[in-house]
């Protein structure tokens, strides 16, 4: 994308905040709004962060939304079953042609990230004041890039393996519970020509994404999720015999 | 699955055999009853084998036979689009829980390997009589045991890259063609507690399937691709606070 | 190897068991006789198991030895510069033409597995105590059948990231620990011709070796490296032009 | 590294050149200085590059100048075993702390290629005229950035599977030959926190660094295995217990 500004929007369920008091106080513009700040705040690369949510028109994200984003990051929990089928095909076709996705948190049961890995994508869980330490095992990875190692937040969801996803491409964290669980919470895949990455810490009960590593981390994976070229879908060639005779 | 023998389901879409006079005569039972002798008879494990069509009951595949099969075969090419949306629910549901799942040449475009792999699986491709020679990049994987390097193929469909697909977790097997393309021919991925290969030589207007090196990859892969126990689904399971101290 | 029973070979440094008390009375006739005898009992194939230890002739394995053997284990921690590098020599020929090699434990220094990775092996570690739960993160893995998630090791020396390995070809267990450290504590790669798979659990000051989890770990891990045809080097052929004219 | 420049070391055996009238008439300055070229006309960041070759001064590659180097190119065939071990040391001590290397054609049995890979390096090959095309499988890796696909060589030592390598962390490039043959001849790695790339394109006998395509791959291979941070050795750190309590 050379010398122009990679262009995030990012993505938000936006239910939570009307609905519940406790997620209001700590995200009093909604939690889109707290991770296009850290976006904006931390990138490492010159970037334009908009947010879109589902209670938008078209669901937040229009043809034209999405042709002019280079980096879609997504969180939904309660409503993944309203986000139109169509919607899913859209992103999914922008995907495959090179706009990247960076899925965070309850984003792993949203329909399009089950839609890219093809798997249940299921998890344990409990939600019990857990403290997590989230572990870089792949310290040269760009999106581990001034992350410490551990990242330490105080209260959190727990996450558990098994986590049902196909082998990441890239395991850059693993994450540890204060109830002992494991989860392998930072994983790259390439999906056709886009990257996709997922970022486990997270959550409307906790002020997680206020956690300056935390959003260091989402920062860093907007920037290497960002395409390199111009998005293109894979053509269907016919090649006629003897073409490199 | 210790002593008993492996269920094989070979599906086939049965449709070009009762068509196009040439498939019919290459191929006079129909290329599943081929794929399926090539299992029995190749097989390194005990095996039993039985086949399933797109114009039975149920289009081939009712829950029962579902229920009652380690491995399934799958080759379609024509129709692709009347398989049954909820058919694909269900073969990827077990897949997800242990079945075994041998994606055949055409049936890279089926919608149950698109619905597990989530991108478009698309290829570059040319029917113009090419040779494919088939080499082993990987010679201690179970599927390319006793596999001659290059395996040689006289007449055959080309399939090229770039091949739309995940990065495969193992890659086997990469095919050149006459016309100087190369193809990931043999590539294996786990998608929940499922194997998936997927094998691209076979083609209906050349005899591919009565080729010996050919149908060993396949009695490989289905054998490789047997699950080791009982068919389970991922459960999404809540851990109380306090579980391991 | 067909009906062949796997011929595995247990190889221990056998120093701690001669100098330290507790080690002696943990394990009075040496760790390697305690692992063989819980593959002998615990391996879901038939294997015949021997020990060598580096005071034995040849350092314990000279060349018949490692010609008649599928698959080797290793063990070591005091003594790993004794290991003469001829030795290191043969022991890397023959896995990269076939033989299975399964390291345990504080193995991840020995010269032969830091020879295989190209890396420097190092982790975090302390002696504290700690309680290991090592959890599965690929249930269709053979070397976690039959092994719970997770396996609970009450006590333990603690192994923690960033472990300095090349990234695995297969991810099967992860650990935490009580310290809220994490480690990549079950790892499968291929080299040439041979399996390698490492396993932390284990150590001279806990009776981890013991254990009954722990145990089928260690019989699966020298069941799944086992060869399936012949040892051969890799040839490096001239290939006439015109070959496959 | 920020806005500073990237410091890229081409080391060059330099011998076919002094003894081979046709080497040196295809490369009167050496290869060494064609493939600098490359790199500096190429390169799609700044970058400065200066030779080194065996014969120089502590084999042209003294401590000085590792320590300045961000990423070493390495080509060698003649005279692999003249290169000193203590050399081949401290390569890999500056490639594990996060130097990057790039190592071109029969640079794969160089000491540093097979030390870092644990494996052979072996590989079929013939010297006879082909012409090779390379392939991209991976359109989205930063080193294929604006290479066509298939970069087409008309005349080329022919390099063939199997390849005795780890599978790579990311296949790039594949190529085909007229003889038939396949390979994988672009291949990542990362070993300790320091990137590899394997290119194979490239001999004394023929033009090949004066292509274009070919100088595109090993600039943007370059620009890619260049380190994001300070060079860092992985601590063999003591955490005490209770660190995280």
């Amino acid at each position: 994308m050379g010398d122009e500004p990679i262009r995030v929007t990012v993505w938000g369920e936006g239910r939570h905040e009307k609905r519940d008091a406790n997620v209001a106080e700590l995200y009093p513009d909604g939690m889109h709004e707290t991770i296009a700040d850290g976006i904006r705040s931390q990138a490492r690369a010159e970037v334009t962060v908009r947010c879109a949510t589902l209670d938008s028109p078209g669901q937040g994200l229009p043809d034209e939304v999405l042709a002019g984003t280079d980096v879609l990051t997504w969180w939904g929990h309660l409503a993944h079953d309203e986000v139109a089928d169509e919607l899913v095909d859209r992103v999914q076709r922008q995907v495959l042609a090179g706009m990247g996705l960076v899925v965070l948190h309850s984003g792993h049961w949203s329909k399009i990230f089950k839609r890219l890995m093809g798997t249940s994508c299921a998890l344990r869980w409990r939600n019990g004041d857990d403290r997590e330490l989230v572990w870089t095992v792949d310290p040269t990875h760009p999106v581990a890039a001034g992350v410490p190692s551990p990242l330490v937040i105080d209260r959190q969801e727990m996450y558990g393996e098994f986590f049902d996803i196909p082998a990441p491409d890239e395991l850059v964290f693993v994450s540890s519970f204060s109830g002992g669980e494991v989860f392998r919470s930072g994983c790259a895949w390439r999906r056709g020509r886009g990257r996709v990455f997922y970022f486990s810490p997270g959550d409307q009960d906790y002020p997680v994404y206020h956690h300056a590593g935390v959003r260091q981390v989402i920062a860093n994976a907007a920037v290497w999720a960002a395409p390199s070229g111009p998005r293109e879908q894979t053509p269907i060639a016919y090649a006629a015999p003897g073409w490199f005779e």
